[in-house]
């Protein structure tokens, strides 16, 4: 729904990203709302608190373990075919997030994903995972206690999707993935062996492990759930919970980023040209310059304000400013952007010094030389 | 064709278990036949002479390889649903045959087949293997030159299926196979991987592989051939050759040995047993003894001369004289039935007895307590 433009009143600070049809994920497809959640979780984070993550199943089943400090897993991962952008970022710091909360931690690099559905030579992504393992651990995720593979290493994983693949029929795969090539089917089996990994006795047996992912990731989840019932006899399976996190606009305002359009920032860009991509973006101002400081702006349809709420100001009450003051007609996008700029670029820079002097511990990681 | 029974001259002693479409094997598949090198192979095995190895794919690469002495390999296997029978002893004496003529050997329990296709749990194919192996090191297979593995265990064929799951259309697939589980399409692929194991640069690089089979299983090596042509530039594979088996009768005259009918034997069962099946089996006898004394049998259609001619009778004279002897009605099914009990169960009681002999180091080949 259109919201009204011209109303002045504070609407929603958080309300951008809109998915369209909320009330269908929830009521079709069982999602749960997660807001009902969020006074019981202890510091909850700042996707959180900001209903980036909207929605979620069994989410109580992790509440419970974190409130009574028993054991919980948390894993998800990265498909290694490119750098890390903002929606990885989203996954990675979700992680880091129910790490620092005790969770065992589980880090995937999909690289048979990658290869079954991008065509990326194992050679190719193997470069491209010590890279994103180096962006992890610049991000802050402790090495020390979490398991980082990549499935083309991990038998568990691929004896999991042979034991899947039984029960694993073309009428679910077409329905969920369309018609494909069988590697790629091969590569959604996988993937629920990473989900379930952290359930089988090597790695301490049947355990409440949430899967952050974004929201369009659902339909493996619920194939894994299936999964997870069906052999439950064989390993014991917990039904894996989920968060769901809204996925990011482009910065051209269109509804997704995308490597074809070129409309998103990369944490390996250099920072001059992350500085001309949020200079260029769409942004919710007005056509004239007056007529903003009469009607405000609309930050709900603006991505540059988007990447500041997602991401970039972690003070909730810094980031309501923001938005109240581009309502109020206050804040212009020409001062916004140059603000978003110097927070953006600062990250970066830092992230990109920290990120070099990981790059020989992704390496030991991922066993590559 | 149906062969006039009327006709006393002799026909063709190895004409049984007509296929009844060799000619649109040839024409339509591209299936080559395998008399035009027999004069060629230097001590033909008893089933290329008897032509119950009526077909081949560039077998010629193999026969070179023979003469020169050069490398090549042998490749085949067993599905660990049951006991050996004769559909099964045929394979694995093919093996044996090209193990003392120089290949290196390969013997492929299908365990992850008989687990998607046949629902067989892995902890019992684990016993079924054990006691396969131990029939083919009884049967003479030298276990100090071959590599006898399970699939659930090698990983190369896995990660082989992982590589050519990508090139693997679904069109493809259910051509060959129907309509099946995800499993049973990734079954195929690993057996992809078995056929193009030998090839790999860890078992000594691209070589010229024989793959002696059933005719029943062409699509899987016409499957495998074009993966290997695919992934030519990666792997360097020389297209797998094979061999074509007739298919036994059931002892009943059914096309096939089939499970549900209990028409055959395995080389597990009772030897009084065996002489009960045999004695109860469909013939080419006539309806009364005076018939037969005047008009001979008819070998062709008799699973009981079949019997003899593709396992048990090794002498070609022997075989021969037998053919003469029922055609011209000098030898009636009772006797012949009886000299066959004889020698079955004389070859099934030494069988066994040196099969138990075997089943500790067939433990040990697959590491299995």
């Amino acid at each position: 729904m259109q919201q009204d433009p011209n109303k002045k009143t504070v609407l929603d600070p958080f309300g951008t990203s809109i998915i369209a049809d909320y009330e269908r994920l929830y009521k079709e497809f069982g999602i749960e709302p997660f807001k009902p959640f969020l006074s019981k979780v202890p510091n909850p984070s700042l996707y959180m608190r900001r209903g980036v993550v909207f929605g979620h199943r069994d989410f109580k089943r992790i509440l419970n373990a974190m409130k009574k400090h028993e054991e919980f897993a948390v894993l998800s991962g990265i498909k290694p075919s490119g750098e890390f952008h903002l929606g990885t970022l989203m996954t990675a710091k979700e992680i880091i997030y129910f790490q620092q909360r005790g969770a065992q931690t589980f880090y995937c690099i999909a690289d048979i994903e990658s290869y079954e559905d991008n065509k990326v030579p194992f050679e190719k992504s193997e470069k491209i995972a010590v890279d994103n393992v180096a962006d992890l651990l610049a991000l802050g995720l402790d090495p020390k206690h979490a398991y980082i593979y990549r499935q083309s290493k991990e038998s568990h994983v691929k004896d999991l999707a042979i034991v899947f693949g039984r029960a694993a029929t073309l009428a679910t795969m077409k329905a969920i993935y369309g018609e494909r090539n069988i590697g790629l089917y091969l590569a959604a089996l996988i993937q629920a062996g990473d989900i379930l990994l952290p359930q089988l006795e090597e790695f301490g047996g049947p355990k409440p492990t949430v899967i952050p992912v974004g929201v369009d990731q659902d339909p493996h989840i619920r194939f894994t759930r299936d999964l997870a019932q069906i052999f439950y006899k064989k390993y014991g399976f917990i039904l894996p919970s989920s968060t769901y996190h809204k996925l990011m606009k482009g910065l051209d305002g269109s509804p997704k980023m995308s490597k074809r359009l070129m409309n998103y920032f990369t944490l390996h860009d250099k920072p001059e040209v992350i500085a001309q991509r949020i200079s260029n973006a769409f942004t919710g101002g007005r056509a004239t310059i007056k007529e903003q400081r009469e009607l405000g702006g609309v930050p709900e349809i603006c991505p540059v304000y988007e990447v500041c709420m997602f991401h970039f100001v972690e003070d909730d009450e810094e980031i309501i400013k923001v938005y109240n003051d581009c309502k109020t007609g206050k804040l212009l996008c020409g001062e916004h952007k140059k603000q978003t700029i110097d927070i953006v670029t600062k990250f970066i820079k830092e992230h990109q010094r920290k990120k070099k002097q990981f790059i020989d511990k992704a390496k030991e990681i991922l066993n590559v030389e």
